[in-house]
């Protein structure tokens, strides 16, 4: 058993809790929140011990590996201190919101053989990762266009959205990893279009974009277009097309439950999708705890991985440079 | 060119007549009907002559072909007629409403070799053809179940109703030959449940049936089931699914145009269905005449026989005792 | 918080103690099996204690509530033991293979307040339940017909088959249940078909049938049509289907992800469907011990009675008679 | 009755002939072709005149309109000669692969009030026009994205590709046209990736692309993306999205039939796309003609007119020039 530790007990810690506590080969070690009384209520409904700091955890001889799931300018540290403990480490994205310090982070923990993995998600979806599947084993041919569509069923508080570190950053970010998850090949040009059309004011206000699209190339010529609204009404949009020299293949979206309805002016109606990111990749969350256990029991390569979580960053910076000046970026210009 | 006349310029002979004129090897010879500003309408617009009477019709020496679309007590004699004449036959469905006269018919065409073709033109249907096939080649393995779902848009007109000869004869004949089409072996066994649900009033007077479900079983045992309504608001119902020991295919319904809309509570919303049958099975009514000037041409068998007509009507006799009776009834019953 | 211990730690019994676990306004009193080493893993792993005999159960002040997932022929005594000992029930289906028991049965436990409810999963499926409510709601209008599809993915053993009490006890019960569940009107007649086209050697052996069709009727008219087979090798094929005056509301399959592809002859092909019972209705079972823990903490009757329980079973007799005896069986001759 | 006389009579010549000819309120005047064989066999089929050059279309006094479907070269003068005659004009596209000459043509005919539309048939398709309508109706809200999927089955012969004038100019055309079409409002700004993954050499020799994506701005900040490939083996790939603050309409792709197949290994698998353009597009072809007929005889504006052909163009050029020189390009600085 793989005792892990979960740090921060917001929404997404908490469902980390759970789905760790149920995992067949491995326990959950405790939990810790600056807010203390989040973590009372996870410690005790699940009946683990809750820890008094961060500090307490790393140095904890009852704590195999830990889960950073604490606000995102937390991250680097957690993971230095994690690293220095020799603590496998599953970190929450974004690792932070600023690319030096993510690079900084690198070089200091460049020498250790620690897993550090990566939480993009989405991944672990088992429709996407199908779709990932089609690539890798040559079905869909030679690889030449993928189209990610992702829209966000609403708008997030104001106050989130203007701490978020903008659009490119906090959203597309996910969209960033799967670009790369899919190409399967380095991107070396980014080229994004942004637009404020579901809350101009808003965004005015914090010089982001609403709605956005982003073209990547890579040296060989593969192209990946994501598209991306803050809001959709029918709910969480999110999808992934793969076109190759062989066929396609579609992640499509799901819904909240499987009825089709017919009417006088209309056929086959489904229902409204699942709309909650935790409902919607409640499967691909626990499939994460499930590859973060296994790469450590068995010390293969963790999924996604540190370098995964600062390239994704670097996507962003890129796509931001280019909206800034109306031009293609180069990623080799970040560095 | 296969010369074909059309006799009965209603809506089904003159979308015949249409067809038949625009085949690249098929000549539209002339039309007939009995109410002459009909066949005048059609023979103006489509610029071929007009027959004085069904006689001229089968002695004209210009007439390669018949095609009979007449109201369907003239069907018999035409088809007699025809056949004295030596001329090919497609005749729509169904031959009569009397099994005994159709009996009686088929004694006296016995020694013909003609080909007579009944025009049931859902076989020509991409999709249930496709089905077909699928059983046919052996993609489903053994056969084992026919699910053959088929509800009309809505009641014809009460003076229709009272004159079809009940739901069996009228409409669950197109089914009866689909399961036989679909089935590659007769029906031994009958047992079907009436019910009257959308017109009570008006099935109670003409003793007839708007919801009905049917159940034909075959030697080796297979079961084909068939459910039927009068009415269904949301459009011309047509499916047709096979199940066997290798796998399932399904013909789905045709929607007027192929956009699926997304709003705040639903998702994916179709266009309603193809709603008028000559609609729905437009193309399927052009391979019909494309299969007959083949048989024709090539001297092979036609697809759907005279045999066909008489054998789904037999299917429709038992059907009608099985209701009354409340049994089973067993084909051989009827001879 | 709602103490539940578990009776029965096979497949079933462990699934539904996990989601008892879980809950968040029950707790897991603790298990017990008769086969020990059983009983002792499921304890271990959710940190429970084990019972030593049924008895003990029913007798322990710990324990709040009861569920019953051990072998079929045990369900009646233990049912009657914990209507004694005053705890509220949930059981899984079937009560029991003989009616004339479960009568028996039900009689004795006739003046018994408690909640005892009957595991028929598949009303708490989304899809399913969704159906359901567009009935309910008047969305389909009046209800005209059901069309329940439920395949089986493979044969079961034949050791299992041989003492599963036949298809229609053993496996129709579920539609049989889904049938009332949704006419919202009981059944007065049935008439059952059966075939032996999968396993015809050992389904002669059992006199069973692995290939059947219902239909059922109700005082009103109203049909419901069910279609079953032992084994679709596309896998566990399970909708359901409802049309009426108003529309008509299909529950599709669930298929084990969402991507569909694209090939050089086929477009769109999608995943196989989820294949497992557990799996399927993983979501379901969940709902069910909600369900319960609501029907019980409330006092609200709970959703699936012992005499819906009876009923299925009653439909399951008749079904047996009418394939006997070659004709539609009325409920009211079963009692 | 309007009488409609065609220009040239290949494929697509041939297929408006036949369309003219069994429209209700038009009569096929009559057609040449340069190359005389192609236009006696059309005469003769469909017993229609034959002309002996375009000058003697142009003078007849038995034409009152006519179809130009000759090579893209003669587009030009047709049409000035066709206005200097008075005819009513229904030209295909692209008018020319010049912007310059395109331009010199629109200010000889600015005078004219004669109906001059452009064939961007894709308009016509019931699926793609629902989608419009549902952004016109305000179905979708205000507009904010539209996605344009448009990828053809296979590459033209390389004779063809060479003369085509470009990928942008001769395929994605159509699709500039579309995104006008749906975003109601001009593009502002174009943004064009193109690879060559498909046939390398061959575009490396035509400086062209086989693998484009393009983005496109309006002034208000509505994005359209269009996604193109020469070759996709699972058929002509003909979708259109369109998503809005109101929800999202998808024009969906045709298949050949509407089977689903169902195996040990796939469910639900669809058969393959309608593949060649003519059947994909032929109910929209009927309905262009019928849309020109109506406008030519209510004297309503045409529904896509010789603009809309011009700044079709007028897209594609700047498209060329953003792959070029590697940047957003205005539509301003063409003019």
């Amino acid at each position: 058993m793989l005792r892990i530790a979960v740090l921060g007990c917001g929404r997404i810690g908490r469902m980390h809790a759970e789905n760790i506590a149920r995992h067949p080969r491995a326990a959950l070690a405790g939990v810790y929140d600056t807010y203390n009384p989040a973590a009372v209520e996870v410690s005790e409904k699940l009946g683990v011990p809750r820890f008094e700091s961060a500090e307490t955890v790393f140095a904890s001889t009852a704590v195999d590996a830990v889960l950073i799931a604490t606000s995102t300018a937390t991250h680097v540290d957690y993971i230095e201190q994690a690293v220095a403990a020799g603590k496998p480490i599953l970190c929450e994205k974004p690792i932070d919101l600023s690319l030096d310090r993510v690079n900084v982070c690198a070089a200091r923990i460049a020498d250790t053989r620690l897993p550090i993995m990566l939480g993009f998600v989405r991944r672990f979806d088992a429709g996407h990762a199908a779709v990932r599947r089609a690539i890798a084993d040559g079905t869909l041919g030679e690889l030449h266009q993928i189209v990610i569509t992702s829209r966000d069923p609403g708008m997030a508080p104001d106050a989130y959205i203007e701490v978020s570190g903008g659009i490119f950053r906090d959203m597309t970010i996910h969209d960033f990893d799967m670009a790369r998850f899919m190409l399967g090949e380095e991107v070396t040009e980014v080229t994004a279009t942004g637009a404020r059309l579901v809350d101009p004011a808003l965004m005015e206000r914090c010089n982001d974009y609403d709605t956005v699209t982003v073209v990547l190339k890579t040296a060989s010529g593969k192209q990946a277009v994501i598209v991306n609204s803050r809001r959709a009404v029918y709910g969480y949009d999110q999808r992934v097309e793969a076109f190759g020299s062989g066929g396609m293949a579609i992640s499509e979206n799901r819904r909240m439950n499987n009825m089709q309805l017919y009417g006088a002016d209309f056929t086959a109606q489904g229902a409204v999708l699942q709309n909650f990111f935790i409902d919607r990749y409640a499967e691909a969350f626990a499939a994460e705890i499930d590859a973060f256990v296994d790469a450590v029991e068995t010390g293969t390569p963790v999924a996604v991985g540190f370098e995964d979580g600062r390239l994704a960053l670097l996507l962003a910076e890129a796509a931001i440079r280019s909206v800034a000046e109306g031009r293609s970026v180069r990623t080799s210009e970040l560095g």
